[in-house]
């Protein structure tokens, strides 16, 4: 567990495309428990999965954010992803969420001031987990950009969120839609994330 | 790689006592290249690990730390981790970084909406191969709750951050000093982190 678990590190890549296979619980539960295991603030432990795989649920939710992406401006210093979103959004048909086995969003306490990053690195042991599974996994941002949306908002307090809870990350997850059926292990070469010795 | 995985992904816990023992290069630049391949929002790869590992610097950072906390007061609702170096600083004698081999800021671009999620990534990544490595490694909140002190800036500055930069995280890197030499490795339970399937 050294070279081998640095050469694993180094092979996780965002997966975007998915089979319409569902998840063995086995699997699915096992991704969820690598991220439960992440720090927290203080042990805060606060972090709250939702996970997604009712088909409906999920085409509810895109549509849900086309119309309000679709109702947004793409505005000077927008960051570039979200601005993609926007105008993805306007041109129609834009599912923010790839259409996986499951959508796990993690929400957390909106007034606790680590709720952005516990929730990073409960996604961060995810993404590893997947890739140790052989699944596919992307970070999904669009239910975070969104957290303040009312209508979005009273959604998901009726699928289970508290109304202290807003989302702060989330993953589509599930079958690599590759040729050998693995997800694309080849990593993006790090040009950038530079680093100072002192 | 899955079980295995998910056993030593559930065995991370943070360490808090260092021995005063340095690095190897090899070992810390492999916790480094794991932290660089974390995912980055649209592949921005902006997150800048400044390692210090100097002890004259990092006894000055740890000064001007007690010297800000110090003048701060606890307030209703401040974050209680960040209360408690409030306490300690007044208490005086507060060191925030635990006096490890290596004290890892993990900077980013102030205007980029994904910073400090990027960060995040970039520290769960790196404890995770410090588990690997047998090394103890704890998040550090501090410079970031200070990242708009203009004299720590400055002083983060002159040993390399770019001005276009703050500091979004932490971690402390070490030998951990336990009887065994080993890290603890028995986590903390999960009663937290719950989950709502859909």
């Amino acid at each position: 567990m050294n070279k081998e678990m640095l050469e694993f590190i180094k092979s996780r890549r965002s997966t975007r495309k998915f089979l319409p296979k569902p998840l063995e619980r086995e699997k699915l539960d096992a991704v969820l428990e690598a991220g439960r295991y992440a720090p927290s603030g203080g042990n805060n432990q606060s972090t709250h999965l939702i996970v997604i795989e009712d088909k409906e649920v999920l085409a509810k939710l895109a549509a849900m954010a086309e119309k309000a992406f679709a109702a947004m401006e793409v505005t000077e210093g927008m960051y570039k992803s979200m601005a993609g979103s926007v105008r993805a959004a306007k041109r129609g048909g834009y599912v923010f969420h790839y259409q996986p086995a499951a959508l796990i969003l993690t929400a957390n306490q909106k007034d606790y001031s680590n709720n952005l990053v516990d929730c990073a690195c409960v996604l961060e042991n995810m993404m590893l987990m997947a890739n140790a599974l052989d699944l596919g996994s992307v970070w999904i941002n669009q239910m975070k950009w969104l957290n303040d949306d009312p209508e979005i908002n009273a959604y998901l307090f009726s699928l289970g969120m508290k109304e202290s809870e807003r989302v702060y990350g989330g993953l589509a997850l599930g079958y690599p839609d590759t040729e050998d059926g693995l997800p694309n292990r080849t990593a993006l070469p790090r040009t950038g994330n530079e680093v100072t010795y002192i």
